[in-house]
């Protein structure tokens, strides 16, 4: 393959399969090269070090784990229903990943470990999206007046076993259903309380 | 040491002694008859398996943790403060246990998960205790009316991050309190809400 067409998602790809074969503790930049038939200074052009190729595929999967939620967090739409789609949708999400690949899911639970940085962010731009639904609802009257930003932190906690990945193994179990619809009305009707 | 003199409790605080030294993975019973000076014979009289060894050490060390609670789940007093109280002190207890004393902590995490029935068990008290105070919280006018066994489990699961020791790394956090007091607030107003 020829340097000049080596695109940053391609160097992507290739290290999330790298990961997959050899797992997340022995995988080098030159296993990345030599996949994609190029020399490991093709790679470092595009990510300077090791541990910043590991976090940008660790971002790209967290980015593809939350497709869809940013969009559903800024419709048009009753709060109240809207944020339990969304937490639904980010359980779903979550859930096929780890079960659907669980090695895979491993490596990267492994990953992000790695790079607080990367979970950051992703906990930022989910905070982010649960607080625009409360702002509205709040507007909407359908909510009690709250701090959207502290109160949305609250709701990512108290859904923790849906979502934080040290879950996981309990994400099969035939109760956890209904345990989530249990959690999300405590957690709705916690929200339209005045406090 | 006399055969006959020994007890269950001495053997169990031999076994913590062993664990803390030789660590889960390669403590053995006669690793705790050598602690004890006795033939492996006298634990088997006690404990038949390493196994039930296993599981009644870490049953101690759960009551250990829970020392308070059911006196104070079962106090004559307003519910949702009770609760308050209830949820901070189960907290607290696994907070104190973690950051004063990590080894033993996660030697006791790695023993809680062989045994899911001690584990089962713990739960269910806890369980127990909280449908009490919400039970007691609807009867008092101060809870909506809703079946206190169900709300108790998402009760449980909402402030997962402030009792499940999966989270035990992030309780010397400067914010956990904050956080521990917000999602308190939200299940508060959750259960005073009606449906």
């Amino acid at each position: 393959m020829a340097a000049g067409a080596l695109t940053a998602e391609e160097i992507l790809a290739a290290t999330e399969g790298v990961l997959r074969r050899y797992g997340p503790a022995k995988a080098t930049v030159v296993d990345v090269a030599r996949a994609l038939g190029v020399s490991h200074g093709s790679v470092y052009r595009h990510f300077p070090t090791k541990a910043a190729l590991r976090a940008a595929v660790t971002r790209r999967w967290l980015d593809r784990n939350h497709a869809g939620l940013a969009e559903l967090a800024a419709e048009d739409s009753p709060a109240p229903e809207r944020l339990r789609r969304w937490l639904a949708a980010l359980f779903e999400a979550k859930r096929r990943k780890a079960l659907d690949d669980p090695e895979l899911f491993a490596t990267y639970t492994v990953l992000a470990g790695e790079s607080d940085t990367v979970v950051g962010e992703h906990i930022d731009a989910l905070l982010g999206e649960i607080a625009l639904i409360i702002a509205d609802g709040v507007a909407q009257g359908a909510f009690a007046p709250c701090d959207p930003q502290v109160t949305a932190r609250a709701v990512l906690d108290a859904t923790g076993r849906f979502h934080n990945p040290l879950y996981a193994a309990e994400w099969s179990a035939p109760e956890i259903d209904t345990a989530f619809g249990a959690v999300c009305s405590l957690v709705l009707a916690g929200l339209r309380a005045t406090g």
